[in-house]
């Protein structure tokens, strides 16, 4: 357990809110603010970053700072550099946590992770989602109920093409036919990835109750401890390499 | 996150204890003694419990009171209560934490939760333990190196038959040959149940800093969370049903 | 692989057929000739039993002979001898394959080895049910599309109180605002177990193709093969112990 | 079920081979052709291919015949084409089988599959390995007994820096004192993957019956079926959106 607070890094692309007045009016200090605000609340030590900062705001020495990464982007994935996109995987092994939001499944990074597409299927239709818990003992069920509900949101819908998650969390039901695997927790090196569904950019997903206690409780579990410092390569054997009889 | 400390109930047989000197010897006040002891050092609220107290020790009001219950029986597993051992399942699937220690494979409350045998393969033969995690992420291998070696331990050995477990987290080398799944952690409803090789009676493998490490470890991981309130049977509909158009 | 026909015991409580003309109508030879029927066109050489076949028609012999066992009941899962359950039991962790099939969810064998209640949420109100496929790579997903109707069912819903799948094929959409985790594998021992959610009693269900063919798919998912031989108890070391050093 | 041959493209690097009289005595014809050997033997369609071939012999033609590809590959995993491991890549998320040998654990596709550094502990000292079987049910255990001993092998030791397998199917000890996950399944897409750790170029491990029998299995097990195809992109929901009533 970590005596002092976890530093979280709330990552967001930031650029939907510089063209779109709807976004504007929604999020108006950016999708980063509302979503750094209740993680705040909740104790964390919290820093944002753009797209648009140097680097990203993603340079080695705040990444060397940050205990968990939360990313949100879209349209502009393409523009994150490839090479900062190796920098943070390389920290997500090393044991940073990585909380990847709503399309942020179509970001680098979460498909570097991954190793596969992350396609999905999705509708604009102001739908209602409910999101189901199926993993009532997870430490990312903290303090919901059986489900909650999103009034209004994006759907996403299955197939997802991502690896069968590690631990499955949360299933969503959408009013027009779909479900979606929206809580989704992997392991990578000494790292955690806690993939979560809602937030489109156009929704007061970000100052829902309960979607904010997910994201908290994600950040909370994806936090390093004081896990194994991993050795590779050229190993020596057990003292004496036993004798062969074989 | 709990604030209040973790309720720890310490379940020991305790009849090697009282019959076999070498073992009276090692562990002077009983197996729960030596398991109990760490397990306060780390601020967490410890009683302990025997199968000849009455009602073994786990009465209604006892399992209440308990958040993690932590299990070690080996000579007398047919003497537990059928009763009682449902008793302990509705509470795990309740939401209390299990942690199963060493021949505690065999017990009825495990078995019962695995639905298998639980059979393996044993050897005493004083043979050095190394211990690997596979799992360097995971909070149980919290403050741990990449392996740790108990010096003699009795051999267990694969094919354990459990189901696969949700989270392989430690395996053991032996130096006789074998190889064996010592960590392993399961969900059963709202509880958590963590399995952990060690502590064959005779050896001083509970005195050993990694393994009560691994012991805390397993505490903090299954201790209960607010997690939600399950509901079962006649369920009613979002508001209204949608019309059928099939 | 196996050369000869899978064998199939296709067993079915048959007692709603007994006594409600709806059921009788529309499974006038009982649901285990309705599901037996498909098996058999698919090459499978297949036998049904009732509960009301002397031991229940799960004999040590039927069970010797049978490689996949599929099960419906409903509402006699008490009157099933706990003698025959732990036998039919030893045979799936000896390497038969077990298909249960909707409210078999309650039955004492899956709960056995399942080791929690299996309870979930239900409600019948002639809702559609889609059901998608969340493991397109899974041979039971063979022969199927993303996903696929049923007209009219009882809803399944979550929370479903069963241990995490070790592989999750398909999750079901309701009209009502439910999602269930529909098709669920499992590993026990030598033997394979699936879940399948559909099959009310009153509706067409298992005269529609796609279901048919997950039946079929699970069969052949669940059917043992040359698997190894295990053995359990006190092991000889590698020739001799090597060393001791420590 | 595929009624046809399965189709294998055997690749190997071919490197070892030109230059070591020690491999060019152990392997005269190639690693290919000697795990090419077995697998007709077994009834598949066997091709080889190396890195010097045109595009490594990996060109869209010959993917598009290949149902499951096996990959051997250690001294020179750089000079394989960016490009054409995303069309490997490609090949397997839409359902080609995967077979990654030994030193292929640091090849350009398993890694990019994986998303990790598949960086793991080595030694070369003559070692006895045995491997047991954890998974006693999985299809890639058919015909094994409870474990198999190759007499002597390079040493692989955990960490294993891969995502937790879906199946871990092979665990393996080394007299030196270190265990490792040596049979490990992963999806990913449509596709299925299998890593087989056995097979250091200078000993006759692809001559050894269990060790083939483990490949056979392994290309059995990840062969595609008829599986669904998978949609991605905007979505029309079920005929109509059914009225929000939020």
């Amino acid at each position: 357990m970590m005596s002092n607070p976890i530093r979280v890094l709330v990552w967001n692309e930031g650029r939907h809110e510089k063209k779109n007045p709807k976004v504007q009016a929604m999020y108006p200090n950016g999708l980063h603010d509302a979503i750094a605000k209740p993680l705040r609340e909740a104790g964390f030590s919290v820093k944002t970053a753009t797209i648009d900062d140097p680097e990203h705001g993603l340079t080695e020495a705040a990444l060397a700072e940050t205990d968990v990464l939360t990313w949100w982007g879209h349209i502009a994935h393409k523009e994150v550099s490839d090479e900062i996109v190796e920098r943070v995987q390389k920290r997500v092994l090393d044991g940073m946590g990585l909380v990847v939001l709503h399309s942020g499944h179509h970001s680098k990074i979460f498909r570097k992770l991954m190793g596969t597409t992350c396609d999905l299927k999705w509708r604009e239709a102001d739908e209602r989602e409910r999101i189901w818990v199926v993993a009532p003992h997870h430490p990312i069920a903290e303090g919901l109920g059986e489900y909650f509900e999103i009034p209004r949101e994006e759907m996403y819908g299955e197939f997802f093409d991502i690896p069968q998650p590690d631990e499955l969390v949360l299933v969503s039901w959408f009013q027009g036919g779909e479900i979606f695997r929206s809580g989704c927790c992997y392991q990578r090196g000494r790292g955690k990835i806690f993939y979560f569904r809602p937030g489109h950019e156009t929704y007061p997903t970000y100052y829902q109750r309960e979607v904010l206690q997910v994201i908290v409780n994600g950040v909370n579990w994806a936090a390093p401890g004081n896990s194994p410092k991993l050795i590779f390569g050229n190993h020596k054997p057990l003292e004496v390499i036993m004798p062969h009889e074989g």
